[in-house]
C-alpha cells in the first residue's frame, strides 16, 4: 500500500507555503479550489509522496471545523489505491465504517473517498485511485 | 526531502495493528521502547516510508498527554536529513522554535531531533538520521 499524500489543515495557504516550503524545496502546484470538500488545496512534492495543504472555502466547511476545534495540523492521510469502491467496499466487509460509501471526485481530476476516523483508531484515511 | 515515516499516538499497540496491518499489508516490527520518549514502538511499512504506532509507556509520557489531550491520532512526521543538528540549526536560524537543539537516540538505533509544532503551522516535524 503506497501513501499518495498527507493532508494539512491550514488557515490561509501562502502563510503555510512561507513555512513549508524552505523545507521540502519543492515547488506548489496551482492553487485548486475542491467543491465536493469546499477547500482550496496546493500540493508540495516531499520524495515520492506529497503534501496537500488545505485551507478552507467556507466558514462552515469540514476543514474549518476542525481547525476550530483542534487547530491548524496534520489532517488526514492519503493511500493511493486501485479502486476507490473497492478499498471502501473491503473495509465496510470488516465491520468498519466509512464516510464515503463509494468515491466522489477530489483534488487533481482524481476519483476519491474516505473512511471513518474510528477505522483506523482516530486516523482519518482517505483512498485516492490512478495514475 | 524524503518522508521517513508518520508517528500515530495509540493507546494499545496490538489493537492498532488490528486495525492498520489487513491496509497496510505488511508484518509490524517487533516492539521496541524508546526510553528517551517514554514511549513502546512498532514500525510498519507503507511503499518507501513507514508508519510508527506509539503506545506510552508511563502515564506522564508526552504520548500519553497528547492522548488525554486530543485523542489518538496523527502525532508527528518525520523527514529524512544527513544530519539532525544541521537540520535543527537551520531552522533556528530562520527564526523558527525547536524543541530539540541538538540530535538524541530515537527508535531504531537512529539519532532524532523535533522541531516545535510551531515552526510547521500546528505540524509536530521530527527529523531522522540515516542510514
Amino acid at each position: 500500500m503506497r501513501l499518495d499524500h498527507l493532508g494539512i489543515a491550514v488557515k490561509d495557504l501562502a502563510a503555510a507555503l512561507a513555512k513549508w516550503q524552505p523545507l521540502l524545496g519543492s515547488a506548489p502546484s496551482a492553487p485548486e479550489l475542491v467543491p465536493s470538500n469546499r477547500v482550496w488545496v496546493t500540493f508540495l512534492e516531499a520524495g515520492r509522496t506529497h503534501f496537500e495543504l488545505l485551507q478552507p472555502s467556507d466558514p462552515d466547511s469540514p476543514i474549518a471545523k476542525f481547525i476550530a476545534h483542534r487547530g491548524e495540523g496534520l489532517h488526514h492521510v492519503a493511500f493511493h489505491v486501485a479502486s476507490v469502491d473497492q478499498a471502501l467496499a473491503d473495509l465496510e466487509r470488516r465491520g468498519e465504517r466509512v464516510v464515503d460509501r463509494t468515491s466522489r471526485p477530489g483534488a487533481r481530476g482524481r476519483r476519491v473517498g474516505f473512511a471513518h476516523p474510528a477505522a483506523f483508531g482516530g486516523v482519518l484515511v482517505e483512498f485516492v485511485e490512478g495514475p
